[in-house]
This record gives C-alpha cells, sequence and structure tokens, in this order.
C-alpha cells in the first residue's frame, strides 16, 4: 500500500469549490425554508454516534457502517443517515413534547462503499420525520412536503413513486406461506430492482402456474389510483388489504393537496432501509437516473430507543439534486477593488469598510507604487477586467501621479 | 464497559433543539455573509482526510485526532481543523487560481478529548484563509475581518490579542542560545498561560540575574502599541527585530481600519497551533472566559502540500460564541393552524399551501369530529394558545355545526 501523496484526499469524497457551495447552499436554504413554512423546526445531531444504539438501528448494512472506538474503547460509528439519530433525539431530549412533532434537519452522512466505484462515502440529505402520527394525512403531508421540497430546490421534472411494504408483505404472507426465505429472496430482488431475477425465481419455485401468474403479476403494478383496485384483486390477504386501503386515503389527501399528478403508485417498490413497515416512496427526476429522495413510515423504529410511536418522513438526496440540477443560481455580483498606496490607505481601507456596509463585497490591495497599480479595461457597464480578474468596479486611491488616479 | 442505554450518544457531542439551531444558522449566515463582503469565497472539504498528508499536517497533537481506518486499510481522520484540509485544496484543485486567494469556510471539525471533562469532541468553526500574500496589509486584513465577523455574530465586546512567534523565538534563541529544550519549555508555559511555572522554569535555569530579569520582562509586553518600543529594548536579535517592525505596520494598517481600539499587543501570545509561523492572535469576549477566535500567519504549511506559499487567517468557534452571545435572535414567527374535516380538506390545505406561497408557516390538521377541534383560547392580537400550544392564527374549515365552525 503506497502512502497517500499530499495533496490527495481519501477515495469517495469530495470538496466543493465556491461555485458548488454557492448553489449547494441555495438548496440547501431554500429547502430548509420550504420545510419550515410547513411547520418543521429543524435539529442538528452530532456525527458520531454509538454503534450499539444509532448505529445498529439505522439499519444500514453493518459492512457499509464508518467504525471507530473512542478513547474509553466504545464502538462509535459515523452516521450514515438521520432518521435513527432523529428518533434517538425525540426519545431524549424531546421526550415530553406534545405530538405530533414535525423536525428538520440538513446533515451530511457517511457509508463505507469505497469498494464500489463512484459512490459516495460522504454525501448530504435534507429531510424531515413527522413523528406521533400514524393517519394517511401524515404520509400525504410528507409526500406533498418532498413535492414542495423538490421544487423549491429547483428540480423541474420529476415523479414520485409510492408503495406499502405491508402491501408486498401480505401477498407474500399469503402465496409463500411458512418461506421466509423465499419471501425474502423476492424482496431483495425488488429492492435492487432486478425483475429478471424476480422472475427466475418464482419460477424455480414450488407453485402452480395461476399462483405464479398472480405473483408475477405484481410486476405490473405501476400506474394511477386504478392500481390499487388491481392490487385487490391480486391478494385479499388482510394486511395487503388494509395496506392498500391506506395508500388509497393517502392518494385522496394527495389529491386535496392537488400534487396527485406527480405521484404514481408502485407496488413493486421497497424502501431501502429495513426499518420501514408502512407506505415508502421515491423520488425520480426526468432528468437523473437515480432517485433525488426517499421516504416511508417507520412504526417500530423509536420503539428501540424506548418510545414507541409511529413515524414517517423522507429525506432528498442533496448532492444528486446539486449535481442535476443545471444553472438555477444566478451569476454572483463582481466584488468591487480598491487599490490605495500607502499616503492613502486610510481613506482607501475606510471607503471599503462603507462599501461593505451597503452590502458590496470589496477586495482591497496595497499599490507600492504606479507601475504596481493594476491595468484596467472596462468590458461592459458592469464589468471591468484588471490583469485578467473580473471586478464590478475599481477605485483607486493614491498620491502618485499616474494616469490610473 | 457497560453498553450505551438506547437513548444515550458519546460523550463530547451535543445535539441542538430547534432555538438553538435557529441561533446557530444565523451566526453561521451573518458570519459567512460578512466574509463574503470582505471578497472571500466559500469551499467545502470533505470530514475524512489522509492522516499521512491532512491529519498529521495540521498539527493536532496526535492523542487529539479521531482515527479511523477504510476498507484498503488506509489510516483516515476526521478533521480536526480547517487550515490543513484548505491548503490542500489550493495545493491541487486551486494550484492555477491567480493568487492572491481569498477563500472562507463554516465546518464541523473533531477533537478525541473525551478524557477533559467538559471538552467538546465536536464543534463548529467558521473562518478565512488569504493565500500567497505575506504583507503585514494581510494580516492586518484578517485581524479588521475578525474583528467585523465577531460583531456580525453579535459579539457586542471583545479584545484581540495580537503577538508574534518570530519575535518570541528570537528573544529566546538570544538569551538561550544552543537550548531548544529550555526554550520548548518555556513557550509550553506561555500557551498554557502558565505564568507561575513560567517564572519558576526561569529561576530554574543557569543565567545571571539580568538575564532572568529580561526574560521575565516579557511577562509586562502586554498593552497597545507602546509595546512594540519596549519589545525593541528587551531584545535586538534580528528575528526579533523584524518581527516587531512586522507587527508595528499591522497596527498602522489597523488604524487605517478604524478597528485598533478593539486591539492591544500581547508578546506573551502563543499560537495554538504549531504551524503559525509570524502574527498570531486570538479574540475574547468580555462576558466569556475563553477565546472566542484565533489565528495567525503560517508561511510553510503550504508547502507539505507542494506549493509553497505565505498564508494568514483566523477562525472563530462558533459554538462558543452560539453559548456565549444571548438573545440575539428575534422572536419566530407563530406558525398559523389549519384544522378541517375531511368534506372540507381540500379547502383547508388548498388555503395552507397559498399561506406557505406567502411565506407563512403553516401546520394542518384533520379534525375527526365536533370534539376534536382544538380548544382556542386568544392571548394576544397575534398569538391564539390551543390545548397548551401557540399559534399565530386559527382557521377551521369543518362542515359538521360547531361553535368553531
Amino acid at each position: 500500500m503506497s502512502k497517500p501523496k499530499g495533496f490527495e484526499k481519501p477515495t469517495g469524497v469530495r470538496d466543493y469549490l465556491p461555485h458548488a457551495v454557492a448553489k449547494l447552499r441555495k438548496i440547501e436554504n431554500d429547502v430548509l425554508h420550504c420545510m419550515s413554512r410547513w411547520g418543521y423546526r429543524q435539529i442538528m445531531t452530532p456525527t458520531l454516534e454509538y454503534y450499539d444504539t444509532v448505529g445498529v438501528a439505522s439499519s444500514t448494512s453493518d459492512q457499509k457502517l464508518y467504525k471507530l472506538l473512542n478513547n474509553r474503547g466504545q464502538a462509535l460509528v459515523l452516521r450514515s443517515e438521520m432518521t435513527a439519530p432523529v428518533a434517538r433525539v425525540v426519545s431524549s431530549l424531546l421526550k415530553d413534547e406534545p405530538l405530533p412533532l414535525r423536525l428538520s434537519y440538513h446533515a451530511n452522512v457517511f457509508r463505507a462503499i469505497e469498494a464500489e466505484a463512484g459512490r459516495e462515502a460522504e454525501f448530504f440529505q435534507t429531510g424531515v420525520e413527522l413523528v406521533g402520527d400514524d393517519s394517511p394525512e401524515a404520509d400525504a403531508e410528507v409526500v406533498a412536503l418532498a413535492i414542495s421540497s423538490l421544487q423549491a430546490a429547483g428540480v423541474k421534472s420529476f415523479k414520485i413513486a409510492m408503495g406499502h411494504v405491508g402491501f408486498l408483505n401480505g401477498l407474500f404472507q399469503e402465496a409463500l406461506p411458512g418461506l421466509p426465505e423465499a419471501q425474502e429472496d423476492l424482496k431483495s430482488h425488488l429492492l435492487s430492482r432486478d425483475y429478471v431475477s424476480f422472475r427466475e425465481s418464482i419460477r424455480r419455485l414450488n407453485l402452480s402456474d395461476a399462483q405464479k401468474n398472480e405473483l408475477n403479476g405484481l410486476l405490473r403494478l405501476r400506474g394511477g389510483k386504478e392500481i390499487c383496485g388491481q392490487a385487490l384483486e391480486l391478494s385479499d390477504h388482510p394486511l395487503a388489504r388494509v395496506s392498500i386501503e391506506h395508500l388509497c386515503k393517502v392518494w385522496e389527501v394527495l389529491v386535496s393537496y392537488g400534487v396527485s399528478q406527480h405521484v404514481m403508485i408502485d407496488l413493486t417498490m421497497i424502501g431501502d432501509f429495513s426499518y420501514y413497515t408502512g407506505m415508502t416512496f421515491e423520488g425520480y427526476a426526468s432528468e437523473l437516473g437515480f432517485p433525488v429522495c426517499s421516504g416511508g413510515r417507520y412504526d417500530n423504529l423509536l420503539q428501540q430507543f424506548g418510545r414507541p410511536i409511529p413515524s414517517t418522513g423522507f429525506s432528498l438526496k442533496t448532492n444528486r439534486i446539486l449535481d442535476g440540477v443545471t444553472g438555477a443560481i444566478e451569476a454572483e455580483e463582481l466584488p468591487i477593488l480598491i487599490q490605495y498606496d500607502i499616503p492613502r490607505r486610510k481613506e482607501g481601507l475606510q471607503e471599503a469598510m462603507r462599501l461593505r456596509l451597503e452590502g458590496h463585497s470589496v477586495i482591497t490591495r496595497l499599490a507600492t507604487g504606479p507601475e504596481d497599480l493594476k491595468m484596467v479595461k472596462r468590458l461592459t457597464t458592469d464589468t471591468i477586467e484588471a490583469e485578467g480578474e473580473r471586478y464590478g468596479e475599481i477605485y483607486t486611491f493614491v498620491s502618485f501621479v499616474s494616469e490610473h488616479g
């Protein structure tokens, strides 16, 4: 193993230069502001958490957690997502707050996935948790807020795919009773959206052709509200039925919000977090090949922190939005340059302070003599070039005789 | 070692509840905005860096670095400060940019110091680096910007203490030639501001009384610009002389900025980072017992990343400012509550969407019947209480007959 060179950074992490930071900060601020208009209040949690509590509860697979030991020999993790840390806070500092609680966050999270090329080891999530409300209204609220948040982030065209873990569980329990391994196998194919392997797994099962057709029928359950009716024909398992009825109600609330045109029902969808217990959803931007948000209901997570209450939420994959959203940010104002010599330094620096108070961005520099003054060329009414650098305005305060004076 | 309880978080890290986040975010935004008005552009770097590069260069003592291994067995650290990561970026992604470079950052940094009670393992720094300018103007600019940043952060009353590593080095080389250990011993007492041990160390040295008095005289070198003259009397070592002359020039520029009333010269001060090579400074808030900012010149650091250029900068200790600044934040607007029943749901939710577009914060809830409507009590013209919770306004959209309707 060779030693890293001085200027190298670890695989999977990145630097953000000023232009990218301006864009990322704008998305962050606009989305958090949107969430605050929906009554969500921002919290912050530490980067480091105990492995045994948040690490285990987060349900990021163990080999994807960054682990380290503290001075006391306790196992810590770098947080891999924000739902488990928020659950910990709801169960501790906020345990006496009246429900429902509406909380938002913006945070960097970590996944030890450097083996996979191109995957990020550190990335940003901006999201909400609606804690203490198990109604379809609550699920619809977070879906509608996800839509508003994507719009606030500047994502022009997108679709939310909404499913239900309970429907899948009901369907599989009915079709494959007592075969939990076969059920998990099918679910894992759905999680990776590998429908070829899904069909192949079904083909190898010891079932009648009718039963196999029924299971394969699941793959057709993607579309508008009509999918709910088709789903009820496919399974009359009580869990599947209750789940579909819940999803229908969520849809109705989304119609009331006036946002159902952004939503489709996709019953093949399974949240990528094992803690989801109900409705799950993912958002896809037209111009991007991967989800830009994901969320769902997790009614059993808080129990692990000693406070059994239902919750629902989502997070935006803020980095992906940053990389995908083009040209949303307005051009920054060019700074003003103030050049001065020592005799007129006070004038120059005081003028800089005055312009900054007015809100301008001002750079100052000492010119040691006439030959050290920046050569100036006006490009447009609000752009001046000085030796390759651009400024909005250049003011010169010098006592020596010069054509610039 | 007992297993942590479900709701526990590691020692030395903290959760920020909504009120604290609002305050922290306001400080962060106001300070970054101030820095941008001085022409500093924000960058972001990863939390994880290589131990062998940034870890070693950061000059945080080794036992205070959080270390971990990645999948490839390479040693990583959680960044312990931002100067070394910025130096890495300047030497890589920004290596072709014209100098000077003005960069700002806001970041969480980490120190494995859990043995010391009350010290934080994760905290925030907001700062700047001015890269590629070795002039007194550059040092004065970062001191003046530190003053503006503290004011922007809401710190009402503070003092900047400014010293010079070169003066101390010159003085000690002159007084204790060929005794690097004795020099280091004295410096370590200055770093911890332990003047009793400083005097005691001098007492034990094999020096004449006159020489001892001279070294002890250092402790009196704290005050206004007159200190520079007194310092020159104490030592005529070339390095000490050049350093004091530089400091005098920095002072003159600060006078031109009109901010020297916030500054004192303290030649006993030694920066707490071993990479400082010139002027160093610390800011003290009147109401707080610890520094709220620190900075200085580090002309040799960038060389470690392959680009030998002089630099100067500072960082605010943003957490300490958060804890120390009282009541700076204006009261948040109370949210509007919209209650509705199913028949009038669309009206209620659409009204919520309309009010949010206007910039209001709105919470919605379904009332399942007349008995489920929140009992409302008006407290003031803009505060309404409903079962213990406060709202700015409450609108009710229900079809059932009710005194609230």
